[in-house]
């Protein structure tokens, strides 16, 4: 924690990104806690989410028990000095006493199992922005299901936390997550086409930040003009980054590469892209303490070679 | 700018539309600085729109790279001198901080992305009248898919959104656009007998402005009498504008035509059709700026020979 | 507009019906002006209905383009001295404020367009009791689709409408419509089996004024009893009339018979059977205005054969 | 009446059932009115109920036309002395303010038509308790279709509805009617399993007063182990009572029996089975009022040898 | 009650597992009544549930009629020293009264009849967290259908139900069942894979104790890595209770089982993979009072050896 420290005290908020956004005093205060007060402290993001035991279930964790308890995800992101550490409503009540203060907060508000399909899939809402500002935290994170045969619902309460945002100060964190049976029948939740709609859709929903896949190739199932598009991996991160706009993007981990090399080259390729940080769980807790906390410190070291 | 500001002084607000209208005093004051304040500031009005990235996706700027970024379509509402932007709530909240107060927005309150289709078509409300109030707009949006098989759920959110317009003082443009399973088997979204319906239902429910578009013959599918009409293009743009009644009718543009001389010939059809202006956005930002410049001229040059 | 003045003045206000009544003073109030202070003003109804271009489109004015207009039927409602004009909130936010208080206003609450079938039907609220008050309407309408599938939703808006009314002391006029594929598979929308049970709903879910068609003689379809049932047409009218109990009768005109006698002679009939007066629209304004006003006069005079 | 007044002056309340039973001040006061204070004024409840013509159209009243017209039924409550008279709101408002004081409402707060087929069954709220406690009622009415495939709108209403009562102090009759296609395909409405698990429910729910019907003996389609239990009609009758546990039970009189000694062994029958007492409607009101008022004075006096 | 009074004074709070947790004043206090206040008074829960006449019917309760008497069950828990005693609202309103204060009540929200299938399970909310303060419960319970296709409706009314917790203080008991049509095809509600699952979603969605059943042995229907687990009967048990987290888990009885050791034996195994208790209904009251008496005894001796 000691670094972090130094950085806090050291670190001048710069203008970008914060002086371009319109935004409300509470939201500028509590987004500059999060870019500049903790993590790499210099405008980017590294924030450690915890909502697969939930999301997927507790196979998940199979690869290392320890991470089954959440104490386990805490003390990571205190130990690694992480941006925030993005909670459910329960984790948060029973596991961040003991870190209140020393990380932030990114309280998810919305959630479900996958034990249904996902042909209509639609996440309730199961906290609220005030759980978050009596639980101190900085930011809420919001999971939408872009495309989903349920969007009017998804949208219509989206809206709602939105203003809950706008009336509390609070800076939101889209999950942006493509989704249903529509989706599937153009080309799948990871295609080009399906994130860069994303990325579009946390800029015109009023994100502050949004979480993003990597977006695959396009394939026959895509819709042109994206069918026919021919993009490096390099040109469709540039492509979805830009689709976000003023919105800040962060990319996803997805499933644990055990190889931490690839790991981080994907950071790296992320951040040249314009993106603002990372979000990588099952990257990073599934790993033991020691080569968590190692990778963490590397992830680190690139987000500090793009000061924003 | 200077042009506008001398018409914006110099203008008087003449009797009509306006006066032969029973609008509160709020309404007026906001209609009087759409109608006459901006724009051609002669009670017509030319309105830029930008909903397309969450509608369709950002498929349709692929045409005008630039026109990715809404700050582009700020600008071009600036410098062209529009009566009104109108974007939705995080395009609102993000881009128009630097226009605000120069050109009038329409927050676009509803909207949804095309990728589930639309035989059940629905637009939930992801931004409040209050959401425009507090941003200065001076007209809402909202889109109402006339004979929807949902088309209870829509009626009953249009009702709470107008009484809020009611509350507030705050125009409202309604987007009346036939969709839905019920639409597609009654002849499609563009015959006569679905704008002509469009345009009764926008006066029937209590719209100030409602976006139409051009009417096509009627075809096979399409319920007699209208089946059996055999209306030019003029008495069918006239037809809609009548069955309007004391709703001002804006005209759409729809997709991107190259040919600037046929896009201006469509403005002169509608505003001698007895329209009070147009709605054109692809026609006009998928052109680069000098382009959408020159064409905006011309454009407003056409509605400044149609004072109302 | 003389003869009503007179009769304005001159009348008081005998026992039956509202003596035999249990009504709050606003409600007794409001209904007192449109049974004594306006129309035939003996305690009978002549009321004049335009909801048609929501409900069936601008097709049903094909026979009188004039009535595309609101103005017309809000000039004739005035000039032939109705007891009151039904409209829905932007008709009426539109065209009533030059007849304001010279003609009372029906505002009705709900409506929707018939473009998806009616299998289903439901017919949702747009406007509320307060936007009556507000516009200072005499009594408020509802269409109820009586025996629809989704009869529950419907009874569950009606009764908060009901209630509003209690709160607001305004009269409730019922549009008692059997609709949907129960009721197709029941032997339809106009046998007496229908229009009888329309009627008693009416009585049994508060209603003040109902609406109701003329009875079909029971069909095939129809159940028992009603299947065997074999009455004259006066004594079916007579039966729903009976069935409605304290709910003040209201006969619809249905389409537009050509000759004017037909439509007298039904009126005749419709009040010798018991009913408190008719709502006839398409009879009345799709005929030119000096031809309607004649039959406005003359179904004044069978009404003023009434008293109540 | 003046055997009413007489009961009224001299009954004291006897301890049992009311003694026993955790109520609050308010539903103590008006079911002491209902048991004590009217009827048989002995503890039973002789309750005339008159929602039928809501429930199953003007049909019902064809054997008796007088009963077509709600006064004959308010004539009958008052005449007949019963302890209460069920009424829907329209008919409430109507009909109850020349009785007003002198027999007591229950004012049923849901209904529907049967127009619509039952398989998914359920009843809409059209009234509130607060309209109750607006018309003097002492009690409110309500019908829960118990087993309904749509069970879980149905129970979430009813707690809406029994939370008011608490509130209110406002005593709660349940019409605990088992209905829907999961009913149906377990035997039917009217067998053992179905009325005891409707007994039950009332109790669990918080009913303060269950009426139910006889049950019939179980047959092929009922689960074990009612499928094999062989009781007697009076073991039916007093399981169900058992099951209603601290829930007060009424037994319904279901169609017309022109055999009036086959009625009043009914009646004995119930009270024998640990019954509180009956509501029957169509026997009593589809009689000649002279017949009606000789049938209640022997049902009353059935009822009046079992105080309780 | 001698030996329940004599732990209640005897009895200083130990620290965990209370110490622990991060809890509100009120919740703690409510909690450590369960906890050390009543039934062992070690840190353990023995609680006697009773809403199998809602959930099942009363065909639950012929193995011993005298359990169709709520009354029975209120004595059970009184003179078996139980820690608490969980009812719906229904029972607690009308059977708790004599056992006030005696023995803590947990309120159960939430209920439904079995009579529709459970392929898309859910539980409405029949009372509130209100009723619970009023009635001066000491835990709500809540039936989640973990997986259920309507789990998103699910899921957002236990998020208003815990926000109300939090308001007032009241530990939240989760009843945290897998059920519906894709737990079926996916090995169905008792796999290792749903119980986990179900553990899981307790801790993450804020219970403060979760009723969960035992896990049997996942079979082909599972899905992987469960499914290629070989674990015992132990293990098992072990990994559900790891998987809940700081959430106090509960282990369910099921259906009755004659032979009172193998009772017993489930109790231990339960303790000893660290449960915090039990939850035993029909174990304990279908039997006789003297052997459900005497069984508890034994039960309470086996919880006594496992403070907490």
């Amino acid at each position: 924690m000691k670094r972090k420290s130094q950085q806090r005290i050291g670190a001048a908020a710069p203008a970008p990104p914060l002086g371009a956004l319109s935004l409300s005093t509470g939201k500028r205060a509590r987004l500059w806690r999060l870019l500049y007060g903790h993590g790499p402290a210099n405008g980017t993001l590294m924030i450690l989410p915890l909502d697969q035991g939930l999301e997927h279930g507790p196979a998940d964790f199979f690869p290392n028990p320890q991470a089954l308890d959440p104490a386990y995800q805490v003390r990571l992101a205190l130990e690694g000095g992480y941006s925030a550490i993005a909670l459910g409503i329960g984790l948060a009540e029973k596991y961040m006493a003991e870190a209140a203060g020393r990380v932030p907060l990114v309280l998810k508000l919305n959630g479900k199992t996958n034990i249904p399909d996902d042909a209509e899939a639609t996440s309730p809402l199961t906290a609220t922005v005030e759980d978050a500002v009596r639980l101190g935290a900085d930011a809420v994170g919001y999971t939408l299901y872009v495309g989903s045969p349920r969007q009017d619902a998804e949208l219509r309460e989206y809206g709602r936390v939105r203003r809950d945002c706008e009336r509390f100060g609070m800076p939101l964190v889209l999950w942006s997550y493509p989704r249903g049976s529509a989706i599937d029948a153009k080309g799948g939740r990871l295609s080009l086409f399906a994130q860069d709609y994303a990325a579009r859709v946390a800029d015109e929903m009023g994100a502050d930040v949004v979480k993003l896949h990597e977006p695959a190739a396009d394939g026959e199932g895509t819709p042109e003009p994206y069918r026919s598009l021919a993009e490096t991996r390099d040109e469709r991160l540039r492509r979805v980054v830009r689709s976000a706009g003023r919105t800040l993007v962060l990319f996803s981990g997805g499933a644990k590469d055990d190889d931490a090399e690839r790991v981080l080259q994907k950071v790296k390729l992320y951040m040249a892209s314009g993106a603002s940080g990372v979000m990588f769980g099952r990257n990073m807790w599934l790993r033991p303490m020691d080569e968590a906390l190692a990778l963490t410190r590397r992830v680190r070291s690139v987000l500090s070679r793009y000061p924003r």
